[in-house]
């Protein structure tokens, strides 16, 4: 199946602009599965929570949610989307998940991050795998990765692809998603972002872009730039993400051991 | 506290020369706590159970056991030592905690690499955090890191330094390291070896060496060569490992979210 990314670079707050140059970015791109980065419609630095209740829209039924349910459906490819999303008074940082046939479901960020925690409510939802047709799509926003219990949950729920919209500032991120892959065998796909953002005094954000497609074995299929917006899309095979072990010996799910682990 | 690793090159069943070296490497170190590799005295590559079970000796009994424990006393320096370990007609590949007062318990290795399988009983005792008195040491050994679960068990039982004798052939542990560093916040050492075995047919292996000291915050303080013995001590500060936080809003281990993980 062919899997993919949009690297963007949002303008804070314009969101029909920031979606009309997504969809410039996907038109005419057919995969099984593109990823676009979190919060890509609105842009990530809200000063408090009233803007981001402002900026966020219901899912599935606000603007862009239904922009991006169209496409989906007119280029028969599925796409998860990271959004401010608005349910009554409260902000969740989630994501939409669409398939050629309309929408699937959607997750709300787990992990808040920072500053977050003062503009969203943490997620409520379980750490969803969604059949979007070609793989079972299992979805972690950014600050996620940072927590094994999230792509360790996914793939026992049966992930072959973890789609991982992002807006990343610190550098750790696109190596620790190779681990990722390594110790669950599946591929993952970070969309992030790339520019600045400064609307807090003292606090500029600078995103690392850097988005990739990593597979099973930890091998980087594709890496983005630093600095500039991408839309990528390579060629996978899925039926790698279902075998688990990694010789006839060694089987990264079955041959954990749950009798000495204490984990909670 | 100072810590650090002997990256040796062992010549398969030579335990008493390979030992005398090593003690040699260790001559005139002190540390709070030094790791050696995974079967440091024996070599890797066994024919199988019968041969590991002639090479292998009693914890703490065993002669290499009381040698170590006897240098740790007069240099009154911590080791953590992989070695091939005989309990009656059973072989686990084990690692032995000694401190400056005398030796304080083992690990047997959890997860059994590929053809160890075919030689060794898989560990039964639970994994360990004890308290060598610079600081609490974890104990994995090599194809353990895979598992996230191991790392996270070590740190939740309250490990600030990860002890991982390794005996790596594969290349991806030195920066997997670094994403456990980062998810759990400890330091982490991985005492490797060098050289090449070619004990049984059509399977040589090459050890990778690179054996490393990682920082809570995923710097790797030194990484050693590919090809070369060495001992390198360095010098690290216990109380970071403590603090679970990266920021006054996120701490690694309480912002966990057990209500959304499944984990079995």
């Amino acid at each position: 199946m062919k899997l993919g990314f949009v690297q963007n670079h949002p303008v804070f707050g314009n969101v029909r602009e920031n979606v009309d140059r997504t969809l410039e970015m996907l038109a005419g791109q057919e995969a099984g599965l593109i990823v676009l980065p979190e919060l890509f419609s609105t842009g990530y630095q809200f000063a408090g929570r009233e803007e981001a209740l402002e900026l966020a829209e219901p899912i599935p039924d606000g603007p862009t949610a239904r922009r991006l349910i169209d496409l989906a459906r007119s280029q028969k490819t599925a796409l998860v989307a990271g959004l401010a999303e608005r349910d009554g008074k409260t902000v969740y940082n989630s994501a939409l998940v669409v398939g050629a046939q309309g929408y699937i479901g959607k997750y709300r960020k787990a992990h808040l991050f920072d500053a977050e925690n003062d503009v969203f409510q943490p997620g409520d939802l379980p750490l969803p795998v969604f059949d979007v047709g070609p793989c079972r799509v299992g979805v972690m926003i950014c600050f996620d990765w940072r927590f094994p219990e999230t792509a360790r949950t996914l793939a026992l729920n049966g992930a072959d692809v973890i789609a991982h919209p992002s807006n990343l500032v610190l550098p750790h991120c696109p190596q620790a998603m190779i681990t990722r892959c390594l110790e669950n065998r599946v591929y993952a796909v970070t969309a992030d972002r790339v520019g600045t953002e400064a609307r807090v005094p003292g606090e500029s954000l600078k995103f690392v872009g850097q988005s990739q497609v990593v597979d099973p074995d930890g091998q980087v299929l594709y890496r983005a730039s630093v600095d500039r917006e991408e839309t990528k899309i390579v060629e996978i095979d899925v039926a790698r993400a279902r075998n688990k072990k990694i010789n006839p010996r060694n089987d990264l799910l079955a041959g954990r051991r749950l009798d000495l682990y204490r984990l909670n």
